[in-house]
Order: structure tokens, then C-alpha cells, then sequence
């Protein structure tokens, strides 16, 4: 494959979308993940509608942050404005990742957020995973995917959250995105999202009405992991 | 294995049934697909009761429309007339599927639609995937299988809808079946039917009462995949 | 390994037995197969308390119908009387499982039966899967294994069903029996209960207070698999 | 690799901790497994934060029973101090195990207890999981994982249970603890557990209100395994 100023980014696109079915988090195509370079203003993204056992590296498609394609053979994916709106207004970020996995797009189904529970969650967020309500029917009959972006940015905004420390989102009626410094990062957080999903639906089947976490525990774990005072990992 | 007229067809339908224990669609031998050639009115369908480890291209039953085995060793699946009523009335079908996989059987127990709960489901058909009601007694002891086919045209022509659009149902207290222009689509309309069947399941259980997806986020998801101004794939 | 005229039941015992964690029916030593030649008026039987991975062909042991040890250097598995009660009264069985698979067991410990909720159940048996009640303290505090095997012959008799017909059970705050004409059938008996009592589950789930599958309905499954009228398989 | 007086412990401990996800008690890092060698006063026990893919031998941790890092280049679990709290005061523990098992975390994040309910629970421990209070703010933001060990130890002996018959614990609102003579015998309690919290979910679900299993059984199942009069095993 030839080398080029987008190889980096190709590749780190290439091997998160691969692994997504190795982490159970897809079916066929139901899912992308993007790598973005800042200092080129682009992002790498899975072409649409390609089976995963088909996907090479080359395959990537080179977008830029208002969406249109800058280098590659095929369509990006059809979700490809919701990634460049993000990466367009969230600076700090380097990689998003879409899926319909299981329990999340469930819980997106219900347009509940994700209650926090316990410890797996607070590890990674102290609130609970938002769920950004359905778009009105002018929004979803107008740029769609351009939209849903601005949907998600407005549902952290109207929380009060930042996209740093919150980096997970259900959209309404849809499914789950998520992102991170790196596309590694946002595959990560996916994986963690489906984990929590699923473990805070068992919760309340265990207990109905189950209380959530209390503040002490959140602060403490969240802690443990992020900020100044983190003693977890090398 | 000798080539012949059939020999693309007993391809397709025996690679299309291998599929189903990778996908994890059936146990045993609890599943059949056929594949079909319009041209020569036939199509080639598993053997009856034949374990997939044990299967080969070569064991697939070429069948005409009415029913009858026009060449093959084996019997062919005891499902194989409800294959060739479908195959007789719907002219533009190429494959069909039969599973019981888990999560649609346990629906089809339960003798309800899966409702439409979210852009999963819509991006694979508009409507709640239908359930047939249990035949009467009648017709459950006269020629069953014959019978499962006109339940299944029946139940989609008063729900009005064109077997084109909607590729899959569920046979009330039996389990799923699933059509397309292809074996290979077929097979695809069962792995998605079974994951919107666990979802919508889940759903359910997270929020009792759920409301279904609002009309213009449906017709956006479908319209995203299907018809003149679809985006999805190359 | 020395050849005997113990060599096809040794050898029919351990593949089944190397059956269950591929089907995923048992977590490590939970769960044991037996074979019988009756002939000799024996059967071989897993030890007890050796792991899947380590075990052997030879490792097999022989015990008679009343549970005496005929051949094998190691203790046989703890469930061998329960196994050489149905032996004894059943002449036409062949082999025995008992497994906690988890959703048989999530059902064995609430004491109900399976309902008959569809054509996945009615295809192996017509009523419901019976579950025994637990023992009296009497019994338990006695031969507990060999009162199990008569626990399990008196539930069938008082119910009105012949072990021929109903070849599964559940034993009452414990875990599955199965049994057939050999032991690869009543491995396939575990894994079918399996099924079964996970699509049952989620039936009573998805609709709370479902109706059992129609008598037609159940006439006809079962009989397209068994009796002089079957026309499944080859 | 050196050999040296900790090789035993490093070797036990890492193939434990190989064993979790193999087991699938643990997604990414989310776990740990410790060593301990009785004569040394230390255990072995995973670095903070590797992925079990990276890991090797030789990067495991040696630890006193105070907590102080006595051997090795990275630094432990986030989790060692409550490791060396149960080491210090648990005489006759070899093997402690913590992960965030699905089943089992989410009984942790209900506060309750899982009671017993089947003879699979009982073959391990005859007393109800116990789920030991989330602790006071106090404790949380002091030192946490230290207090955490003191959570376990009190929570053991305010229910009166002996840590050699009951060798697991759910930590409130956080997730499973297991222990044992030896890492491996741990790591098999914490599959146990997991197995134990699914089945008590699913007997929960399929009938509410679902009486414990009567005592005669409890008793008769844990003795087979465990006492003077066991039989279970070789």
C-alpha cells in the first residue's frame, strides 16, 4: 500500500473498525469508527455499507471536517458528517466510534439515560450516559447525519457536561456514540458503554428502583483514574 | 463434485446454510435455506435432518415449485413446501430462510409483532415485523407445511404489505422465516431479524410501555438503505 | 489403550462427555454423561471431579445397574447411583446426562415445569418438562443419589408419562436429567432442554401469562419427528 | 527468565490472571488475580492497568502484606492493599481474585445478597452470597482500597460466616471479591460466582418471590463437596 501523509491515520481508522466485530460490538456493518489528524484538518473513516471481513486498509476514505472527501476510492460511511461535525466543534478529540451494540442501542431505544450504578460506570464517568431525545421531524427530514451531530453536542451542552470527561452519548431511538483523544480510545469507551449497558439493565431487574451510586463512591473512582490525583495503570 | 445445471444453486444454498451455525442462528439441524433459479423454476434446499458438520454441496435437494424433488439423494427439508408456496407466489424472492433462532422464536411464542423501536429495525423494514397467528386445526392436519406457506402470504397481503419490503415474519408458536432476492440475503434478513428481536426484547424490559419510533425517523432510516434516494454502500 | 469388551461404551461415554462443554451445557466438572451396554448389564460413566481438558477415554469407569464398580482405577462420578437407578428401570435407555446447564437449572430451581410454548418444544415432546419436587428430608439424609434416580421415576409415573416419550426432566432446586437410546441422543436431549427452557423464559418475559401451544399444533410437530407417520430426516 | 524465590508465586499468579479472560470474567483490564507464598510473608499479583494480552510472567508484582512493593518494575493493582489487608489477616489464603464479572457486579450494584437458591450454589457455599454495605464517606476518601479489605473481613464475621466456608463476597455498589488455598482455586470461586449470580437472576425472573432451597439439601450438597464425609471427586 502506498505511503502517504494519511497512512497513519488510515491505519489507526483501519485496525479500530477492525476491532469492533472482535469485541462483539457489531453485526455485518453496523458500526464506524474515524481517526482523525488535527494537524491536517482530516479524518479517517470506514467506507460505507463494507462488510468487515472485507475491509482493507487502503479502503479508508480521507474526509475533512465539513464533511467532503479529500482522498479515496469509495462512499464514506453514511454517518460520516455526524464524525465531521464532532471533531469540527469538539477540538480535542482524535477519534469516534458508532455501533448498534446490544444493550446499548436498547437503552437508546427506551431514550433513558444509562442510571449510574456502580463502580464499572463511575471508573469512567461520574454521571449518567445521556441520552440526546429523537431530533424534531424538520431536523431529521433536512441533513440527517449533519444534525445528528449537533443533536449530540447539544444534549452535552444542555447537561452541563464536557465532551472530555463525558465521552459517551446515546442518541434517541438510534444507538450509542462514543469518542476519545484516539480512535482506540473511542473503541475502548464502546466497549465499556455496552459492559455498563448491560449491567445496569440486570440492576434493575435485580432491584427495581434501584438507588444509584452514592456521590463519595463516584468522586473516588472517577478519580482513581482521571485528573492529577489518578494512581491507576503504569 | 459433477458440474451441472443446478450447480450454482446448490452452491448458494449450501453455502448460505453454513452460515447459519456460524452466525449462531441455529442448533443442530434446526434450520434450512434455499436458494432458487427462476429460469429453470427450481431451487436446491437442505436434506432433511442432515447435522451441518455433515453437510455437503453435493446433499442439496433440487425441488420444483409444486414441491416435487427433481434430483437428489437425500429427502429434502421437511419445510420444503412452504419454501416452494413462497417460491410459486412471489415471483421476484431468490432465497429463503427458516431458523429458530432464539430470540424471534421466543416471539413467535408469544404470538405479537416485534414493534418498531428504533433505526435498527427501520433501516431493514418500515413496519413491526409481523407474527402469523396458529393456523386452524383444520389446516394444521391437513398438508401443514403447504398450509405454512399461504399463512405466511396471507398474513402479509392483509397487513398490506409487499413481500419486497417486508423480508421477514415470524409463524405464531413456531418460529421466524425470512426471504430475499438472494440465499445470502435471506440469510442476512435472519442474523438482523434475531438482533432486533433481542433488542426490542430488552427495550421492554428497561422501559415497560416503550413507544415505538416516530414516522419521520422510520421513513429516514428506510429511505437511508432502500429505494431511488438511498446513500447507503458503494 | 488396551482393547476390551468395556472399548464402545469407554468410547461412546467419553465423546458425549467431551460434547458438553463444546455445546456449552457445563462449567467445569458440573455435569457427566453415561453409556450403557445392556448386554453386559453395565455402563461406563465419567469420574468424578475430573476437569473436560483432562480427561481421557480410559479414565472411564464401569459400574454394573446397581452401582458397584466392575472396571476403573478411578472413583466414578457422584451422581452413579442416580444413573444405575434409571438404568435398572428403564431397559430401553441407552445413556443418561445430567448437567446444571443454566437456564434448566434457573427453571429447576423454581420448582416449574417448562411450559409447551412452541413447535422447538413440541418437535421432542408433547407436555410440559416436567420438574420433580425436592425430596423429603427422610431421602435426602438417606442415599441421596440413589433416592434422586427414583425421585426422578416417580415424577414420570405420577404425571402418566413413559420414559420413552418424555426423555428430560428437571429435578426440583437442582439441575437436568436427560436420557435416549444412546448417549450422543440424550446429550442432544440437554442440549435441546436447553434451548428450550431459554426460549421460555424469554416467552414469559416478552408476554407474561402466555398461552401454551395448541393441541393440534403439538399433535402435529411431535408426530412429523416421531412414531409410524414421521417424515423427518432421511 | 530469572528464577528466583518469587518464580512460583509470579508463575501462579500470572496463569490465574490468564485464566479470567479466558473464562470471561473480565473485559480489558478490569480484574486481577493474586499469589500469595505463606513462608515469604509476599504475593504476586498484576500491574495496574495492563491488558491481559501484553502481559507476561515476569511483570507481575511482589507485594508484602503491608502493601509495599518488595520486587518488580511496574507498579500493582489499584486494588493491592485490599489484597494485603485479607492476606494479613486471612491465615490460610493462598489465591485472592477481583473482577467486575457481568452477573455478579450487578447483584454487587443492588445491595443484595444472593440468596441460595439451587444445589449449584450450594455444592460451594451453604450461606447466601453475602453483599457487604458500600462503606462510609469517611472510609471512601480515606484510604479506599485498604478499608475495602476491612469492608470484607467485617462483613464476614457481623454474619457469623467463617472466610474457609464462604470464600466469596460482592463489595456494595462495586463488584465480586473471591479467594482460596491457592490462586486457581480463586479464580474457579470467581466463575462460580458468576455462574451462581446468573442462575439466582434468571429463578428471580421466571418466578418472583422464589423460596431459598430447603436446608436438608443445602446441607447434604455442601457436605458432599466439602468435610470429613465428602465424596465428590478423586
Amino acid at each position: 500500500m502506498s505511503k502517504n501523509k494519511y497512512s497513519n491515520i488510515r491505519k489507526a481508522a483501519y485496525e479500530a473498525n477492525m476491532q469492533l466485530p472482535k469485541l462483539g460490538l457489531v453485526l455485518f456493518t453496523f458500526g464506524n469508527v474515524s481517526a482523525a489528524d488535527r494537524d491536517l484538518g482530516v479524518f479517517a473513516i470506514k467506507p460505507s455499507g463494507v462488510p468487515y471481513k472485507d475491509l482493507a486498509e487502503e479502503d479508508m476514505v480521507i474526509v475533512d471536517f465539513d464533511g467532503q472527501v479529500v482522498k479515496g476510492k469509495l462512499h464514506p460511511s453514511s454517518d460520516t458528517l455526524t464524525h465531521a461535525v464532532l471533531y469540527r466543534h469538539w477540538e480535542n478529540i482524535g477519534g469516534i466510534v458508532h455501533t448498534h451494540s446490544t444493550y446499548a442501542t436498547a437503552w437508546a431505544q427506551t431514550h433513558r439515560d444509562i442510571p449510574n450504578y456502580g463502580t464499572t460506570h463511575a471508573d469512567h464517568l461520574t454521571a449518567d450516559v445521556p441520552c440526546a431525545p429523537p431530533m424534531s421531524d424538520e431536523m431529521i427530514q433536512g441533513d440527517y447525519e449533519y444534525q445528528t451531530g449537533f443533536q449530540i453536542i447539544n444534549c452535552l451542552k444542555e447537561k452541563g457536561y464536557s465532551y472530555e470527561e463525558v465521552e459517551m452519548i446515546l442518541v434517541g431511538n438510534h444507538a450509542p456514540f462514543t469518542w476519545g483523544k484516539t480512535a482506540d480510545k473511542a473503541v475502548y469507551n464502546s466497549a465499556v458503554l455496552e459492559t455498563v449497558a448491560q449491567m445496569a439493565y440486570l440492576t434493575e431487574q435485580i432491584r427495581p428502583g434501584n438507588p444509584r451510586l452514592k456521590d463519595a463512591l463516584v468522586k473516588k473512582h472517577f478519580e482513581r483514574k482521571h485528573g492529577p490525583n489518578s494512581y491507576y495503570g503504569q
